[in-house]
């Protein structure tokens, strides 16, 4: 078991994630720009384990980074890039995963960020030059991971990325979520595919007032 | 039960989604740029169908496109432009599905092609001004396509576009491959995430030695 850091920590996103790391044993960190408020999310999510799993603590970000092996940013879109380019040094050596989505919406819906050929995974790996980068769990929802099931099961983790062991870990972290590692999609680069599908599944929460997530059937037992 | 044309119905994507059609019961016309090409495949596919479902015919694309009412779009990306264009009187007040993938290899693997924030699903649609495209059938295998079993009943079609009655049209017709209607994925222009991710299930063919599909949990009973 790791310790895992959540830049963004404080977020429905991070803080599910960081939810189901800490369900799987694992510590977790929960990091944003302000300590207090870190702490105060930590104390929240402490109190729905209830003596379950890891560690929760909370910190400011590059405080909490420190601490940690692994490192998830799980920021909005907007101001990513400075905020990544601000943590370089304290993300030296450890392996960042991105779940960041690049969405837009407008009055048709929800869509795909235009990023030019790139994506926010690329763009962190760029800024992060002695990190490893990993694109992953972009489409679990955040009302799933905050939820009750033990496992969701229904559903498939997609991993992207260019180091091989670096991916091996966080398909073995997809596990403590869904039960089974995640899927190796491929290249880092797929993150531009991976990261703006997630406009399409809030497309269809909306229009079916459901909760959709994304299996893929044939590779394991899904 | 409608008659389809399939520009492209020569191609292993395009055989196998004029395939299943017919053994759903529509007729199928398959299209190609050599009529005599098209009406030897339409022979085979009709040899294959043993007396099974819809009549299956070949000819030339434009003359085939003539006879349907819905048409579907299964050409490669390149050249892709050039074809729809020349089609675009022929194509006049009918239903487009497309089912283009824009997608590079290189040493890296299979990737969604940057078409600078459109989709080929879009620019069909710029390029047929007088016709409703619709963009669907990105993800299912040819192989799977042209396999045996009666119905693709793990995976999903999604569905985009800005006119509520084609898209119905085009779910329908899914549920002639996967057993339940189409899943509405939202406006056309969600065919820039839809189409790409195709390089992904790719991706994934290759490392697991599988024939991977996508599927969409908890919409219906998927």
């Amino acid at each position: 078991m790791s310790t895992i850091a959540v830049v963004g920590g404080t977020g429905p996103q991070g803080k599910g994630l960081a939810c189901r790391f800490a369900r799987g044993g694992h510590d977790v960190v929960l990091g944003s720009r302000d300590g207090a408020r870190a702490a105060q999310a930590a104390d929240e999510l402490a109190a729905r384990l209830g003596g379950r799993g890891g560690t929760v603590a909370g910190a400011e970000n590059a405080a909490a980074v420190t601490k940690a092996e692994v490192v998830l940013l799980a920021v909005p879109y907007a101001g990513h890039d400075a905020l990544v380019a601000s943590l370089a040094a304290a993300l030296a050596g450890k392996v960042v995963i991105s779940c960041v989505n690049p969405l837009g919406f407008d009055q048709r819906g929800p869509h795909g960020l235009d990023l030019g050929g790139t994506s926010a995974a690329e763009t962190a790996q760029g800024l992060l030059p002695d990190s490893v980068v990993v694109g992953a769990f972009h489409h679990l929802s955040a009302v799933s991971l905050n939820g009750d099931a033990d496992l969701l099961d229904h559903e498939d983790v997609l991993v992207c990325g260019d180091d091989p062991e670096a991916k091996q870990t966080v398909m073995g972290l997809a596990a403590t979520i869904t039960g089974r590692p995640g899927i190796d999609a491929g290249a880092l680069r797929l993150a531009r595919q991976l990261e703006p599908l997630t406009a399409v599944l809030i497309s269809i929460n909306k229009r079916y007032k459901v909760r959709s997530g994304l299996a893929i059937h044939g590779v394991s037992g899904s």
